[in-house]
């Protein structure tokens, strides 16, 4: 079995070696730029890692694979137009190095590059996996368009709020894994349980996110500490401690939210000492394990080689122990 | 066999049927506001004439015509912010009247919901069929930017624009009807004679579109005449015009390209009159005659029912005749 680290390396390969040069260039240069800017290539880690668990060639997957990576970055490219986000891995994001309308047409021919490479499976599961692409591709859009509601609603719920990561992040964690389980060969009830796993380790992965976005060690946390905080986003921990506060820190939860209070680090530490006396960090971080441990049982579920599923338990357990 | 009217008909009920009621609502209204402004439903009925013409069910390819119709008009949502178009169909554009945000979500999430409709054919076809769709979306991606390209370019060739307009229009038309044939039961050597006589009908169409917006009569076309000479369109008329100007009539052409130089009615009659002075519009009939002929001459080679062959070849024709 090969590591985390060899199947990186494969799909960066693989992402090299599918280098678009093809007319015009406005609309594949763009498609280069991004894939290349890295990143730690998870969801087709996941995909591989899925069809290795079930005995299948990984090589063989590799195409799925890297379209999963062009989907997901066509996520990004038209989501940092939308947030009008000028960087992407501490790069200029597209829209900003180039323009918007590029950003709008070169995600377009990727997303559809993304299907391209994606059918590359085999006739026997071609239409289970289009149905799972595209019902993941649709809950990705959706999710992402219910986060941009949640920044002018009030009383968003916590069952709203795993709602919209499960489908803005999540589902495409379960989708890559449950393609991959597909093309190794499992059977559609044990790709189920795969995708099970991926999806309560992604709503995980974000909750851990939320975490470190207040609580992350400044030093090793990729984004600024305290980010979410300033701009006001409806984390788990926002909404949480919206749910619980009272009186005097409800009060000052209040006056902090409003724009025209002070902002930068006095506002990043006065919400953060509420948070502290309410304990939504605890509370953040038993929804984060109760959905680890759904992960991990649904993993337990599979009946598949077991030092394989060791692997994959490890990886998970990794990524929510993470600093950035 | 049904006539034209009878397949827009059985093409709106399936639109109206196919009403998106999912959440979140900003993403599927727009969707079914845009679907539901109609339009001539031309490259869906071209999909089941197609699919008619080699005995196959109509109603077995409703489901991939929506399918088209729903890329069609995914297009049309994106390339509406891009061109920053107010109106679509005499109403407010998806960006006009929401925002630019959900005009380039709802498109994505609409692509998404094409490529659902389009895989409901045979297990047999499935293949073939993606490859087709995905190539002809590339191809209008393509031809888009290539457009916008045109925009800021000097010497655009003819060769380069009909280049430009086969991507960005015929390859649609061309890719609707071989997907139908495919449907119909048509082998892969009579679906591309059809794919040939949708090409260069398209690029016909378009070359009339040129004529029309300069010659047509006020009082039918649908725009305003004399829009593309007020905003410099590059159309055949206009590269034509500038390949074959001389003397007093290329300097006249160069006074009134200049933005600083008149507009309005005074533009538009001084610019028609050169065209009339060179003889570009019967340049153009010509050209849009050869390839009207380059389609006609595909559809003969086709091995099918002389009646339905024949409905195909006046419904180009009226197309080509048309006056709006």
């Amino acid at each position: 079995m090969q590591s985390i680290s060899q199947l990186q390396q494969l799909i960066n390969q693989a992402i090299s070696e599918k280098q678009f040069n093809e007319n015009p260039t406005e609309l594949y240069e763009p498609i280069n730029y991004l894939m290349l800017l890295g990143g730690k290539r998870l969801r087709p880690v996941l995909l591989l890692m899925a069809t290795d668990l079930f005995g299948g060639s990984v090589l063989k997957a590799l195409d799925p694979a890297v379209g999963i990576e062009l989907f997901h970055n066509f996520t990004l490219m038209h989501d940092d137009i939308m947030d009008k986000a000028p960087l992407r891995r501490g790069k200029a994001s597209v829209h900003a190095r180039w323009n918007e309308n590029i950003a709008i047409l070169s995600g377009d021919v990727m997303f559809v590059e993304a299907y391209t490479q994606m059918i590359k499976v085999d006739d026997a599961i071609l239409r289970e996996v289009l149905d799972i692409f595209s019902m993941t591709a649709s809950g990705v859009c959706q999710g992402q368009q219910i986060d941009m509601n949640f920044e002018h609603a009030d009383g968003v719920t916590i069952p709203e709020y795993i709602e919209m990561i499960r489908l803005k992040t999540a589902m495409l964690l379960g989708g890559s894994l449950r393609i991959g389980a597909l093309i190794g060969g499992a059977n559609a009830g044990q790709a189920k349980y795969l995708y099970s796993f991926g999806e309560n380790l992604g709503i995980a992965f974000q909750l851990q996110d939320d975490i470190l976005d207040v609580y992350g060690d400044p030093d090793k946390f990729g984004k600024q500490v305290g980010g979410d905080i300033l701009s006001n986003k409806k984390t788990f921990l926002h909404i949480k401690a919206n749910e619980i506060a009272e009186g005097l820190d409800e009060e000052e939860l209040n006056f902090w939210r409003n724009p025209e209070s002070g902002s930068g680090t006095e506002k990043v530490e006065a919400i953060t000492a509420i948070y502290n006396r309410l304990g939504v960090r605890q509370l953040a971080e038993e929804e984060m394990n109760s959905y680890a441990e759904k992960a991990l049982f649904a993993l337990e579920q599979i009946d598949a080689d077991a030092e394989k599923k060791q692997a994959l338990r490890r990886f998970a357990e990794e990524l929510l122990v993470r600093e950035n």
